[in-house]
C-alpha cells in the first residue's frame, strides 16, 4: 500500500491526482506547515528535506515530484499515465515536469520562500516583486510552445497534465492575467472537470 | 545522428559524458554565452528558453538535464545507464536528478543570475553571498543521505553519476569547503579517471 504525505496548496496535489487517476491503492497523510510539520524529527525521518510531497512504498521512499509521477505511470502501466514504451516520448514528457519543477516552481517559491537565496527583507520584497513577470514570462512559454492540446501531451491524457494543473492553478495568486493564457486556462478547466481532480480536491480540503 | 548544443562549466557537461559513455555517435556545438548565442534567433529556434544543453534528436529537440539522460540511457541501453527495467529504481535515480536541477543547480544560480529572480544590485549581493550556505547545506544532504557509493545509485554507474560530478565541479568556485565531503570528493576522483570523461572534458577544452 502506497502512503502520500502532501500538504494542501502544494505541488503535492499532482502526485495526489496522478495516484488517483491510475486506480492506484495508497493512504494519505497531511503535513501542517503552519506548526513547521515538516522540520519535524517525525517527518525528517520520512524525508530529511522537510519538503513535501513524499511516497512511502514497499521499496522504500520517494521524493521529487517528477520521479513520484513518473514512478506512478509505471508502476500502474494500465492506466496509460506515460508513453513508458517510447523513449523519446517519455523524455518528451520528463522534459514538461523537469522545467515546471526546476523553472516554473522555483520562479513561484520567491514570492514566499526569499529566505531559502537571501537573508535581507529588502531582498525578500524585491523578489517578491518580479514573480507576476517570471511566472507570466514562464507561462506564455507554455502557453506558445509547450502545451500541445487538449493535454499537455496532446491526445494523451499523462503526468504532465496534474502537474501542469497544479502550478497553474497559483497563478492568479502570482499576479499572472490568466486572460492572456488561453490554452492553459483551458487547460485548467478541462482537468477540473476530470472525476479524478473532483475527489482528490474534495480529499484535500476536507 | 544526435547534436548536443553545450557551453563549457555549464550543466551540459553532464549529457556530454552521458552520451559518450553510451558509446552515441554524436556531434556538438557550442554556444558562446560571452556573445549571449544562448538568445540569438538562430538558438532560440533551437531551444526557446534560451538555454544550454539542448539535444537534437531525429525525432525532435529534447531540453532539460534530467528528461535528456534519461533519453540517453534508455536509447542506448545496452550500456546499462539506468535500471530502466525497474520503475522503483529508475524513480530513485529521477529523483536524484531531479533535485540535482530544481535545488542544487538552482542554489548555485543565486551566485551569477540574480536578475532571473530580482531587479536590485542589493538583492544580487544578498544572494550571492547566501550561496555557500545553500550549497554546503545540499551538498552536506547528498553526503549524508544519497550518495550510496562508490557510484551514486550503488555499484551500478548511472546517469546520476555524471550529473553529480558537473555539479560537484563548482563547489569551490561556490566557497564550499570539499574536505567536509569526503563522499563527494572521493566520487569526483573516481569520476575523473574514467576515459569517457577525460575525452569530454579535453573535447570541452579544446
Amino acid at each position: 500500500m502506497l502512503k502520500l504525505y502532501y500538504t494542501p496548496g502544494t505541488c503535492a496535489l499532482a502526485s495526489h491526482i496522478a495516484l488517483e487517476e491510475a486506480g492506484a491503492a495508497y493512504t494519505t497523510e497531511r503535513i501542517d506547515f503552519k506548526s513547521n510539520q515538516q522540520n519535524s524529527p517525525g517527518y525528517l525521518a520520512v524525508n530529511p528535506k522537510g519538503r513535501v510531497p513524499a511516497l512511502v512504498t514497499d521499496r522504500g521512499i520517494l521524493t521529487e515530484t517528477p520521479a513520484m509521477l513518473a514512478f506512478i505511470a509505471q508502476g500502474f502501466p494500465q492506466a496509460k499515465l506515460a508513453p513508458s514504451d517510447d523513449p523519446f516520448a517519455f523524455a518528451q514528457a520528463q522534459a514538461f515536469n523537469s522545467y515546471l519543477c526546476s523553472t516554473v516552481h522555483v520562479a513561484h517559491a520567491h514570492k514566499g520562500r526569499g529566505p531559502r537565496w537571501a537573508n535581507e527583507e529588502s531582498s525578500f520584497a524585491d523578489m517578491k516583486r518580479k514573480v507576476p513577470q517570471t511566472m507570466a514570462a514562464c507561462f506564455a512559454l507554455i502557453e506558445r510552445n509547450m502545451l500541445k492540446g487538449p493535454w499537455v501531451m496532446g491526445e494523451l491524457y499523462t503526468i504532465c497534465d496534474p502537474y501542469l494543473y497544479t502550478i497553474a492553478g497559483w497563478l492568479e495568486g502570482d499576479g499572472v492575467d490568466l486572460a492572456t493564457l488561453p490554452k492553459v486556462a483551458d487547460h485548467r478547466n478541462r482537468m477540473s472537470e476530470r472525476p479524478a481532480v473532483q475527489r482528490v480536491l474534495a480529499d484535500e480540503k476536507a
